[in-house]
């Protein structure tokens, strides 16, 4: 995506809300432009409700997605309406916040305006520009393959929720296409999940858990009970972020399932039909991609240093350096923690963050501008991070837990999982129907999603 | 779809299931394969659980779609996994029936054969044949633009669960783009519903409850009251199999939610922009044919005499003329009612239709073979349809119902609507969760599914 290469601001600017024409003040007021509906960047337009000033919230898809489920549809346990919620109907009651269906693909820091690719918009909507006087960027992270981009076409990663009815489609139907033939079908019915976090861990235990329960009796010809499931990390041990008695446990629950743990095999080749990896070969009809992220591609058009994983180095108050009415956050923001350490990609950094530069803003704003500037940064606090911990579930009852010291495993952190999944979902709509799905798949064989849909069309924009 | 040029018939045929394979009476026992899983297939297979014979399920979908709600899958009220559920899961129980994800894409009626298309599966598998004792046909219908295929293309028919996410996806996009240009603003709020059948009305209001209700206060420049949705019907009135007097209730329901109603309106011209009918040009944003359905290609391969529509004239005992193994059952029938005119294509009607054919057919088989054959025509018995009656839902507390002389119009019939819908979807979880979906729908402006996904990748195959 060439985002250096911006297109010519034009002198028309979106058309201004109705409600905010009617309003007088209009030019008193900053413009917030946040680009990205994720967890940061949603959490900050929630969190600039009482704000005076016009908001807009900018995003290429209309809904928000709760990620850390996106491997449950994946595995055809959730419906993606489970999981999503239209950004609209989230900022409905907050009149001062506009919702864009674009993406943000460049901007001029020197101008103070983005440039916006309209979603689905025929020609004479872009190219397109939007001025601001405040720049929250939080456009998340993408599947990175280290270099070998050819990998993802044989391997789905698991950002979007098109990667993931990919994924369930290529799973699902690796298994209708075993069923009648012989020849092939141990490849076929042998999955490998390639990255040894916790979205590779979660993958590997609800594939495993599809194919030996739910399908258990659904085919006359194959064995559910002889699918192979593969699960491969390159460094020693899985959850590597996890402390080590906890990646034991999880290995062993893993194994405990029919799951076999690949260690200290990282991939150096992959084909559709199979992959090598620590100098050993694996035909598999399904795999899946969990090993990497990077930043968006955005962090290029910043002009600032960028981290050897795509992130943008970040001031303590989350604003760039130089550019105190910039804010960037989640994914795109490296930010060292207490301990000197960049904090990881998880959704409470990208929600306190959020909600943390909402405020920041809410502090330059109630001191007024000056010198045609809104940014105040004397007024800024630095951020914290309250830890929330960390949490990967392996299957039915096994879980495991980490905050600070306390360390968790087993039966109750898995419930703790269960509740805080429930907890942060959007909506109690989302909240009250995954938990019946859960209760649900707990109970019986059957699960809510079981669906090959057709093939997407195409590879999703890469950012 | 070229049906009559028949791949040529390998010696190979699908290796037998493990659990046939290993009862030695498998010769002794005739071959039931059944093309198409919809009501009528599937109901044919449930109702042959008891059957000493070997059944093949066979269909191009991996699960049972109960299209009578696909309106609302189209309209963000239901999830797809809401209306749909795996064969495999609803017959795991039945050791007799083997379920083969593959097309009948065409067939031999002298050697008893019917030839395969596999799913997405590789060359290898393809072409394949099967052999039959007895075959029943259940292929269903497909849109019909009266020879205006161009029209397709513009005017998504409501067929597949692909159909009806495009829909969808098409009907929230216009509404986002509506958002950001005011130039086309009124044509992007038009949504043209063609055709004044049950699925054009039940259309028509839920849209307009979508776009009055649910997104009433989501956007800030346009204004979701001033949508406009127009259903169009060629003939006099709206909901012709019913009685006038429900035609006209139903017109008002319409109208007092404001829908524009305009009949005898034949449509002339369909473009993306928007369509002729009746002597008036409309420009709509979004188009949803809902005006005409064919029967399956499936037909021509049979070499017998076709109706207009497609059908085929069935004997009253559900078999073609002269091949009393070969069942022929659904929207692909044609077959007379009490009156003499021919059954609709109505769910119950197939419903009935498939449990029918496997009572003739399992008739036959406690006669035993006869020749190489195990038709036994003397044996069967006439069909009769148990007259289910007709239902149509407008909206909250709107629908019409027709039994015999039995009218019903208003918030009974609706309450019936709902009642009739929860008890013939398949399986409890999705029972379930569609009530608590319309009990969510029906006291908050909220729906579960309103996502705009991908667009498809192709046409789905016409049949």
């Amino acid at each position: 995506m060439p985002v250096e290469e911006a297109p010519p601001p034009l002198a028309a600017e979106p058309e201004p809300a109705q409600d905010q024409a009617q309003q007088p003040a209009e030019s008193k007021r900053p413009r917030i432009v946040i680009a990205g509906a994720g967890f940061g960047g949603l959490y900050a337009a929630l969190a600039l409700r009482p704000a005076r000033a016009n908001v807009w919230l900018i995003d290429r898809r209309n809904f928000h997605l709760f990620q850390p489920l996106l491997y449950q549809v994946a595995t055809a346990g959730l419906s993606p309406g489970d999981i999503a919620w239209p950004i609209r109907a989230l900022l409905r009651h907050q009149p001062n916040t506009t919702v864009l269906l674009a993406e943000v693909c460049g901007l001029d820091l020197r101008r103070r305006q983005v440039f916006l690719r309209y979603t689905g918009g025929p020609a004479q909507f872009q190219p397109e520009t939007l001025a601001y006087d405040f720049l929250i960027l939080a456009p998340g992270s993408r599947n990175s393959y280290f270099g070998h981009d050819a990998w993802a076409a044989s391997a789905i990663g698991m950002k979007s929720l098109e990667d993931a009815l990919e994924i369930r489609r290529r799973l699902l139907l690796a298994f209708e296409r075993a069923e009648y033939s012989a020849a092939s079908r141990a490849a076929l019915q042998t999955i490998a999940v390639i990255g040894g976090g916790p979205t590779g861990v979660e993958t590997a235990g609800a594939v495993m858990e599809i194919a030996r329960e739910v399908m258990l009796r659904d085919f006359r010809s194959l064995d559910p009970r002889h699918t192979r499931v593969v699960l491969l990390e390159a460094g020693e041990r899985l959850l590597p972020a996890f402390a080590p008695s906890l990646s034991d446990y999880a290995q062993n629950a893993l194994r405990a399932r029919g799951v076999e743990v690949w260690t200290r095999s990282p991939v150096t080749e992959i084909s559709d039909g199979g992959l090598a990896a620590g100098g050993r070969r694996l035909q598999a009809g399904t795999l899946i991609w969990s090993a990497g992220v990077s930043a968006s591609h955005l962090g290029h058009a910043l002009g600032a240093p960028l981290e050897r994983d795509g992130r943008v180095q970040v001031t303590p108050a989350l604003h760039l350096p130089h550019h105190p009415e910039v804010f960037v956050i989640g994914d795109l923001a490296w930010c060292a923690g207490r301990d000197g350490r960049p904090l990881p990609g998880l959704a409470p950094v990208a929600m306190q963050q959020g909600r943390w530069s909402a405020r920041n803003i809410q502090r330059a704003i109630a001191l007024g501008p000056r010198e045609g500037s809104w940014a105040r940064p004397e007024a800024y606090r630095p951020f914290r991070y309250r830890d929330k911990g960390m949490l990967a579930t392996i299957g039915k009852r096994a879980a495991v837990g980490q905050l600070g010291r306390i360390r968790l495993r087993g039966g109750l952190a898995w419930l703790i999982w269960v509740g805080v999944h429930i907890r942060y979902l959007i909506g109690f709509r989302n909240r009250f129907m995954v938990a019946v799905e859960w209760a649900w798949a707990y109970f019986t064989p059957h699960r809510a999603a079981r669906l090959i849909t057709e093939e997407r069309r195409s590879k999703p924009p890469a950012d």
